[in-house]
C-alpha cells in the first residue's frame, strides 16, 4: 500500500515519535480510522498476532484448556455483582443501549473482559467435582474506553487477547494452575526473546475481584516498562458472587477456586519498543511471519535465473521448516525492499543476483547487526544456523538490557534521578498505599511494580518513601 | 460438564427440538446466557469452526489473501454513505451511545458487517495500480440484533465469520476474484461432504449495495435449505461511496472494482441439521475436530494393559496424521461415552478391551452406520481406510439427498404441495419481484432463491405465478 517509507526520526531523538513511525510504516497498525482509539491492526501486524496466538494455543491445548466463544454484550446488572470488579472497569465501559431507534430495557455492556458473563456460565456447568477442574479460554476483542489519549498497542479502546479462566476445586490446584499460566508466559517471552520481570503486583495495583495478580513487566528502551502476561488469583470472591458450586466426594457442596490470565495485542507494541532500532522494529525469528525475506537483484538478461534461484533457495530452506518470502514485484527497486522488510523487522535477508549465482552463492545479511555472510547456495543448513544465532543475540542483549537497568536505590534523591533518566529501581518499601501514592507524585511516574514472584527478596533498608519499616523489596519504574 | 444426556425426540418428532437438543447437548452452543440471542459457542462448537478457519485461512493465504482487524464501532454517518447498504442494515444496528455515564457526540454502531469501514481504510491505501488487487480478510465477531426469534447458530444476533473484501483494476479482475472465492467455498462443502446448490441471487435478494450475489443453499433434512457462503460483486457503487481511487499505468484516475465474501458459524447449524441422525450429530472425517475417539473397556486387573493399548493406537494413527482422542475419564461408564461421542458426531469410535488385546485387534464402529470391524492391531492404515470411506459415504449420501429433492414443478397447486412436504422446486420465473412475493405469500414461505450460478438453464415453461413469459430456471425452497 502507497506509503512513503525511511523513519524522520532516531529513537533517541523523539523515542514516542519513532514508535508512532515503526507502527504506521512498518505496516502494524493505522491510527487513521473514524474511531479514536480503535486502530486497524494492518497485515503485518496480524501476522505476527497469529504467531503469538499459535504458540500460546499449542501449549494451552497441550495443558487440557479448551477455546469456546462468550456473547460481547454483558447486562449491565450482571457486571454489578462483583462490586470491585465493577467499580475497576465502569468508567471505561461502552453502554449498547438501543437497536436502531428502540431502547433497550437494560443497557448492555461492551465486554471490557469476560469474567461475569463466564462465571455465570460456570455457575450453571459446574455440579460436581467431576467437571473440575474447568479451563476455558476465548480469544476475542474486548473494549475499554480509555479517556486519555491513545496510543497504538500501548492503550487502545478495542484490543485483542486470550482470556483464560479456570476453576478448580480448591486452593492448592488453584495455585498449581498459577504457575502453570506462569509457564505459558515463559515460553512466550523466551520466543519473544524478551527479558522481564516477574512481578506480584502491590495490593493497590490488583486485578479488580482478584487475590493477587502476578504480572511480566518488560523494559523497553526509553526506561520504561510496559506490563506484558497478566495471571490473576481470583480465590473464591467470583464463585461467591456467581454461587459457582460443586459437589465433592463426600457429597459436600463447595465454591469453587478460581484463576484467570491474559494477553493482549499490547505484547505487539512491547515488542516493538523492547527489540527496535533506528532502522525500524526487529522481530525474533522464532515468533517473526516471515523469518527469511529474499530479495532478488535483477539484471537484464539474468531475471529468470535469478527468480529461479531465489525460489530454488526458498524451497530447500522450506524443507527445514524456515518461514521464507520471494519479495519478486517488479515495480520496486531492491533498494526500497531492503528498507521495506529491514522497518517490518524480518530477522534475515538474503541477497541474490547473477554474480552470486555465478559464484554458487548467496548473501545473507543479518537485521540484528546488518552484518553480511556470503553461505553457499547448497548449505541452507547455515540459515537455519544464522537464524537461530539471531534468536539468541537478541535474547542475550534483552537479558542485559533489563540488567543493566536495575539499580539498588535507597534514597528519594536517588529514585527521583532515576524515573528521570529511566529505568528500574530496586528499593524497599513498607508496603503502603499512601507511600506508593507519594513515590508516584514525587517522581513524576514512577509506581511500585511490586515484588518478585516466586522469590523472597531480603530487604536492604528502610521504606524509600517514609523512612519505617520495610516489608518488601519492590520494583519502581514508569510504566506504559 | 454435567449435563443429562441421550435426545429425548427424533427428527421425525419434532426436527426443531431434535435440532436444539443436539446443539446443546453435543456441546456445540449453550444458549442460557442473560443475553437473548448471543449464545456461548462452547468448546466443541468452537473447536469445529476451528477446523472450518483452518481450512479456509490455508486457502486464501495460498491465494494472497492477508488477514488484519477492523474497529468493532462504526460512526453512524459512516454506514450511511452508502445508501442501500444501510438501509440493508439499519434495522437490526446495535447503537453504541455512551461510555460510563457519559453520551458521545455521534453514537456507534457496532459493526453488522465491515464494507463501510474497511473501504474508508482502502480509500487511504489504494493510491495506484502497484497496489491492487488488494485482498484483505478478518475474522470477527458481527452483531445483527434480527427481533425475530433466535435459533443458536441459524439466526444468532452475534456470530463469527471471516468477511474477504477484495479491491481490482478492473470489473474483469473482479469477476475472476468472484470465481476464486467461490473456489473456497468449493472446497470447504467438499471437506464437510455437503451437496449444495450454487445460485445467483434475484435482484430483490441481493446484498445491499451489490450488483450481484451468488450463494450456497444446502438442503437440510426438514426440507428447507439453509444459505452457506454468500460472493457479492461490489461493482463500483461502494468505490465511488468512499472514493477508492487509484492511478493506473497511464497515470489515469479510476475507481476500483470490488468483490466480498462471508462464511459464518452459521454453517455448524448446517452441518448438524445436515448430516446428523436421531443419535446426534454426524461430522465429516475431513472436519471433525476428532477424527477417531478410542473408549477403553476396562476389566479389574487388566486397566493398565487396556489403557496402554489405546495410547499405542492413538500414537500409531497419530503417525498417520489423524486426529484422536482416548476418552480415559475413570468416572463416567463405557456405554455413557458412546453416546456422548455419538452426539457429538466423531466419525469413528475404538472400542480395545482385555478379550481384543488377547486376540490383537480392536473394534471400529463408524458413526455413519453403525457397522463394527474387528481390525487387526497393527493395521493403523485400516482405519484411515475407514475414515476415507466414511467422508465419501457422508458425501454420497448428501449428493443424493439434494438429487431425489428437486423437482421440476409446473403449477402453484404442485408448488404448494412441494413447499409443504419439504424440498427445493425448480420452475420457470417471470423475474419480477412481485411475483416472487406472491410466490412467498400463497406457498406460505417458498422463496425463489435464484438461478444457478454460471450455468444456463432452458426454461421449460411459463412463469409459475404469472403465466407470462418466463426469464428464468429458478429453485424455490423454503430457507432457515
Amino acid at each position: 500500500m502507497s506509503e512513503e517509507l525511511g523513519l524522520s526520526v532516531t529513537r533517541k531523538d523523539d523515542f514516542s515519535k519513532w514508535y508512532l513511525e515503526v507502527v504506521r510504516k512498518g505496516g502494524f497498525k493505522d491510527q487513521r480510522t473514524p474511531t479514536k482509539g480503535m486502530d486497524v491492526i494492518m497485515p503485518w501486524g496480524y501476522a505476527l498476532w497469529e504467531k503469538i496466538q499459535e504458540l500460546l494455543d499449542i501449549e494451552m491445548k497441550a495443558r487440557g484448556v479448551r477455546n469456546a466463544c462468550f456473547p460481547l454484550l454483558i447486562p449491565e446488572s450482571f457486571i454489578e455483582k462483583e462490586k470491585e470488579h465493577f467499580e475497576g472497569f465502569e468508567a471505561e465501559a461502552v453502554m449498547a443501549t438501543h437497536v436502531g431507534k428502540t431502547k433497550f430495557e437494560e443497557p448492555y455492556i461492551i465486554r471490557p473482559t469476560s469474567e461475569t458473563i463466564m462465571y455465570y456460565m460456570y455457575s450453571l456447568w459446574i455440579r460436581s467435582h467431576k467437571d473440575l477442574p474447568l479451563k476455558i479460554n476465548q480469544w476475542c476483542n474486548v473494549v475499554r474506553w480509555d479517556t486519555k489519549e491513545t496510543k497504538p498497542f500501548v492503550r487502545d479502546r478495542e484490543f485483542l487477547w486470550m482470556e483464560l479462566h479456570t476453576a478448580h476445586a480448591n486452593r492448592e490446584d488453584a495455585l498449581k494452575e498459577i504457575d502453570e499460566e506462569q509457564n505459558f508466559a515463559k515460553k512466550l517471552y523466551e520466543a519473544l526473546a524478551m527479558a522481564a520481570l516477574v512481578l506480584k503486583r502491590p495490593k493497590h495495583d490488583t486485578f479488580p475481584g482478584a487475590e493477587f495478580s502476578v504480572a511480566y513487566d518488560t523494559l523497553v528502551q526509553d526506561g520504561r516498562v510496559m506490563q506484558g502476561p497478566g495471571t490473576h488469583f481470583l480465590g473464591q470472591n467470583f464463585a461467591k458472587a456467581f454461587e459457582i458450586m460443586f459437589e465433592d466426594r463426600n457429597n459436600k457442596k463447595q465454591h469453587v477456586w478460581q484463576t484467570c490470565l491474559g494477553i493482549s495485542t499490547r505484547q505487539l507494541g512491547a515488542i516493538i519498543m523492547h527489540h527496535g532500532d533506528d532502522k525500524g522494529a526487529m522481530l525474533p525469528p522464532l515468533i517473526s511471519p516471515i523469518q527469511v525475506v529474499i530479495v532478488p537483484i535483477m539484471f537484464k538478461n539474468r531475471e529468470n535465473d535469478v527468480l529461479n534461484k531465489a525460489n530454488e533457495i526458498k524451497h530447500n530452506l522450506e524443507k527445514l521448516n524456515a518461514r521464507v518470502h520471494v519479495d519478486d514485484r517488479a515495480d520496486y527497486s531492491a533498494g526500497f525492499k531492503f528498507n521495506e522488510w529491514e522497518l517490518k523487522g524480518v530477522p534475515l535477508r538474503i541477497e541474490i543476483g547473477p554474480k552470486d549465482i555465478d559464484a554458487h552463492k548467496f548473501v545473507c545479511v543479518r537485521r540484528l547487526d546488518g552484518k553480511k555472510i556470503d553461505v553457499s547456495e547448497d548449505d541452507a543448513k547455515q540459515v537455519i544456523y544464522l537464524l537461530n544465532e539471531t534468536q539468541e543475540g537478541m535474547y542475550e542483549r534483552s537479558k542485559q538490557l533489563l540488567r543493566e537497568n536495575v539499580h539498588d536505590i535507597r534514597t528519594m534523591t536517588e529514585l527521583k534521578a532515576l524515573m528521570q533518566k529511566g529505568g528500574i529501581a530496586r528499593a524497599n518499601w513498607c508496603g503502603s498505599s499512601e507511600c506508593a501514592n507519594w513515590i508516584k507524585d514525587k517522581t513524576n511516574g514512577g509506581e511500585v511494580r511490586g515484588t518478585k514472584y516466586g522469590e523472597s527478596e531480603r530487604v536492604f533498608g528502610e521504606c524509600i518513601y517514609c523512612g519505617k519499616h520495610a516489608e518488601h523489596v519492590v520494583y519502581i519504574a514508569k510504566a506504559y
